[in-house]
């Protein structure tokens, strides 16, 4: 049964993946016409499984599974159907396919729970088209900053347009906002990711909380001068003071399990080949599911860059652009995930995420977990990105089981 | 006398300051009407020494101060017009105003020796414009390429419409070559740009030889991935290999006398501060006046980043996009320049130039020979440029007894 569901899956994250603005390859930005036919195409699929379907006042496509009674809770199931450039075909859509196929198993049994199930897919959860993450979930829980209506695309268009292009209602934003109260838990499906998984041969695996990462924009300033007649012994070079940097920041996170370092961005001026850097601007992101191991990390990054600075005579300026806390799971989901799992005859594993999700916006309004399925390698944000059928099948069962856990609470 | 001379050289560098493209700084690219501008005001000069004067077919302006005899030979004194971006006002102008003042001496006592002297105003020296270095200067050496004349600027005009639009005559730019027979030599007077003899407390220096200079482009070639999920023993960052490879190009020059290295341009892939870098571009300049060693020194530093290469897994690609051999300067010319040093009363110093000037063109058809100037800090291609009368006035002197003692050769 979960074979041929598992199947459905794999097919429909084919359609799915047709669904772009860019030819020969998979780019969903948010609000676009292929997120439209993206929502349209989930939505008639939600329909088919016996859900009612609506769309809220941001774009986000909500399917409506009713409880065996009235004014029963709502457990929610869910990810984001918005993509990066160049995209892989898993990233957001497996969960939302993964939670369908665990309706229509209920649907095609004709069985109802003690509680509603909410498929949400999430508008805008990359942040590809405005430079915002987690925009569609932030609706759903109230945390949505009416100031982000002004950020603009590369076009120039703002999120306000849009958002009303895409047939949504501005009006509806605040009032979208889900109460706790109505809430029992939200489960994401997602892939890993990561190689964890790959190198334990498990086929699903338990996230333990989502890593909080620090973010800081770095500028050293030296002094430009001619790549001729400016000896070694009298440089102010702001491009080596930045290459000791970004190998410092390789070291620091090396040291740590677990943590992460990354510079992804660098640009010098006058960028010249023959022109000694004077300047040189760099990004760091810096992550550990760990608050105070991370943001003594960073400290710890700053007072290297300070080092490099005063060593060189070259100045430092130091940003921190983001501080996000790691988000816990719930230990409640996470202990019925481990039974569902064990049902399925996996070893039950735990691990964090390092890379963030609409499950922090929602672990603020309810308890929050997510499932993680194996990746190839552990390739994302890539059309690399490889998932297999087994384990989908394991993730709907796992998905099913712990529906029915949550029904014989 | 030199002294009211060098008071005119200052009179006339704050003048041709003027002549720039950019409100408020100084920016004269080749071709342009400062630059017609500034050879028009010069050309006045050059007339009112004394001299006639014409511009050849690219432009560059030419003054003849006519020798005392028919069918005599010319000795050529002079720079170049055109300036950097955000230019000094002595880079260039000042080895053409010493030499007018020199030249304005002798039409001062009625004088004129057994030789022509030529002054050139070179119309393209620094490349600004078209990213071409040397280019007045080689039409008189006969090494103009006319496959140049299709190179753009940033605004997509063409070197040959902007020669024409100058006033030039395309069809001259073969036949302007000098022929080596009617010529004596050249000397180039030139500030110094770099900080040796100010730190000898010397305010002029000869010119052993201009430095030749290697230039690469690298490119590392490893993974781009998500800066969360990609855990540091599992990268392939392309920065992290540029990093290292910036580092051990500054290790490399600075344990090597009299060499540098400089890496100017860094450009990566995605360049997303939450995506690891798949791809890093960079340039390397390395300069030293021993062409063996400079030459080894180039095979080390490609070594060195294949060691970087092989041990991170990252792909390497090194190209070779220009090899200068070093210009050894008249030695005969030097130690006339010696002699005329040793009348003024300083100690004579010998040094390599370690930027690129004219005179790598001129020696390639004559006797060429430079004469630094003492500049502030070592400072140029920088509004700080600095020089001072006293230095000016004894550059004078030095360029005064030079053709002197040619004259009684």
């Amino acid at each position: 049964m979960n074979k041929q569901l598992a199947q459905l899956v794999m097919e429909r994250i084919e359609i799915l993946a047709e669904f772009s603005v860019e030819p020969g390859r998979l780019t969903r930005p948010s609000f676009t016409d292929a997120l439209r036919q993206a929502n349209n195409q989930v939505s008639a699929w939600m329909q088919a499984a016996g859900m009612t379907t609506y769309e809220d006042g941001i774009g986000n496509l909500i399917g409506h599974y009713p409880a065996d009674r009235s004014n029963a809770k709502a457990f929610i199931l869910g990810s984001h159907l918005d993509s990066v450039r160049d995209a892989g075909k898993y990233d957001g859509p497996l969960g939302i396919l993964v939670a369908l196929a665990a309706v229509e198993e209920l649907h095609q049994r004709g069985m109802r729970l003690p509680f509603a199930i909410e498929i949400m897919a999430f508008a805008d959860e990359e942040g590809l088209r405005f430079q915002k993450s987690f925009v569609g979930s932030s609706v759903i829980a109230g945390r949505f900053d009416p100031q982000w209506l002004a950020l603009t695309d590369a076009d120039g268009a703002t999120l306000e347009a849009a958002i009303q292009a895409f047939g949504g209602d501005l009006s509806m934003l605040e009032q979208d906002a889900k109460n706790p109260v109505t809430l029992l838990g939200y489960c994401e499906v997602h892939i890993e990711q990561g190689p964890l998984l790959e190198a334990q041969n498990l086929p699903v695996g338990i996230v333990t909380a989502i890593a909080g990462s620090g973010r800081a924009n770095l500028r050293f300033d030296g002094t430009a001068g001619h790549a001729g007649t400016t000896p070694m012994d009298r440089r102010y070079d702001a491009l080596c003071a930045a290459a000791e940097f970004v190998l410092a920041a390789e070291a620091l996170a090396s040291s740590q399990p677990g943590m992460v370092a990354t510079v992804g961005k660098i640009a010098v001026q006058p960028g010249a080949s023959n022109v000694i850097p004077g300047c040189a601007q760099l990004s760091l992101d810096l992550r550990h599911p760990d608050n105070t191991l991370r943001d003594e990390a960073l400290l710890q990054a700053r007072t290297l860059a300070e080092q490099i600075s005063a060593k060189r005579g070259v100045a430092l300026e130091w940003n921190v652009v983001q501080a996000n806390p790691t988000t816990l799971c719930s230990p409640k989901l996470n202990g019925l995930l481990a039974r569902a799992i064990e049902t399925t005859g996996h070893s039950v594993i735990e691990l964090p995420s390092m890379a963030g999700h609409d499950a922090i916006s929602l672990a603020t309004i309810t308890d929050a977990a997510m499932l993680f399925v194996r990746c190839k390698d552990g390739i994302s944000h890539n059309p690399a990105e490889s998932v297999t059928t087994e384990d989908v099948a394991v993730s709907i069962e796992v998905i099913s089981r712990l529906l029915e856990l949550l029904a014989h609470e």
